[in-house]
């Protein structure tokens, strides 16, 4: 396909990342958290950059969380007691519209990145001329989905490399035309990175190294080629 | 957590497995092609699995694969067009019932192994016994999913390592208990795999090497613990 000389990818922790506070500069923190190289894949978790872009917003403790995730919610799927499953405004579907109740102060609840690509490429943009590294960056969060159980992270908002990988028209190791060809990279590589942070352990960032340079160098986001239309979507 | 020193994981492509036949012994040429060492995840995809436990069947070209991916379903859940997303008997939501004609011969499928925690079972009890190395494995293969658009490689089967990591109960980093609590460890580090794989490429195993111990160890299987029973799951 290429002469990309693929050995294999490296999933390292970004370890040492102080708590993050409203306005902070994410860029600088990971940028002296590790020695970042060219071609490096960033995956930077909602959590943080919803606090650094003070996304935060308080719970009324009278009524809870639920008018919060009504508010961030343009369609509801399902609910189930406590369980609101909705479709967000980017187009995500998941459970209480992404807001986030865990690792913020108690009272507190973390609403997604409003465009969270731009807050990719901020970051990206950041690393670039601030402290001269190309990367990609992915913003990863946690969803569940249907008919399995557990959850996964995946990627809400990315800049620098190709969302999807497009095998149309490759053929496979037989020489046939490849029948599944749009592999949701963004997807597989904030679910590496996800193998590293754990929940508990507070490691909000991940780099992948030595991924194939042709995935890299991408303008594309998530929200334009990862979230499916209606019309496209067998499941609507 | 735990005394495991996260160093970051390493996802290492197994080059040079030749094609594989009915009655292939696969922990063989996995051990013949790879260094392996104790605690390695094997990432296994379901094709050669596929292959070595014969479940290919002819096509007949008068009638296409319809009648096979019927017959494979126990349950229809969408059709479009040529496309069929229907549930299999193991209880996966899927795209033809799993069924996959490229990489195989023109004129033949090949069908979901009949039994993938047992596939899994059966190279981590060779690789063990014959080969003398204690890991994990996976069989891997590439599903669809709804609301976001291209496939991820997802666990099918496996043995030797938790398919859910379950963190109910613990804390977060400001020490209050988590919300999101089960992640599906199997389907992260399928996807993980899959980033060195390519579908073009023809490299049907990979390994993952650092993996935090404490993942290690479990029989139980992806058909039990990751399948949602229909009175649990949102989606039916």
């Amino acid at each position: 396909m290429n002469s990309y000389n693929n050995d294999g990818i490296h999933v390292i922790p970004v370890k040492g990342i102080p708590e993050v506070a409203p306005n902070d500069d994410l860029a600088g923190m990971i940028a002296s958290s590790i020695d970042l190289v060219d071609g490096d894949v960033i995956v930077v978790t909602q959590k943080i950059v919803s606090k650094a872009e003070n996304r935060l917003v308080e719970i009324d403790p009278e009524i809870g969380h639920k008018p919060i995730v009504e508010q961030e919610s343009v369609r509801v799927v399902r609910r189930r007691g406590d369980l609101i499953i909705s479709e967000t405004e980017h187009g995500f579907v998941c459970a209480n519209a992404g807001i986030d109740l865990s690792n913020v102060e108690s009272g507190q609840a973390a609403l997604l990145p409003k465009f969270p690509d731009k807050s990719a490429k901020r970051i990206h943009d950041s690393l670039l001329h601030k402290h001269g590294v190309r990367v990609a960056v992915i913003i990863s969060d946690t969803f569940g989905r249907p008919w399995r159980r557990g959850v996964t992270d995946v990627a809400i908002g990315c800049f620098g490399l190709s969302p999807i990988i497009d095998l149309r028209g490759t053929q496979d190791a037989l020489g046939r035309e490849l029948q599944v060809t749009e592999v949701a990279l963004v997807d597989e590589l904030a679910a590496a990175a996800e193998l590293v942070m754990g929940k508990a352990e507070a490691i909000p960032v991940a780099v992948i190294r030595g991924v194939n340079p042709e995935w890299l160098g991408d303008k594309k986001g998530v929200v334009s080629e990862i979230v499916r239309s209606p019309e496209e979507d067998l499941f609507r």
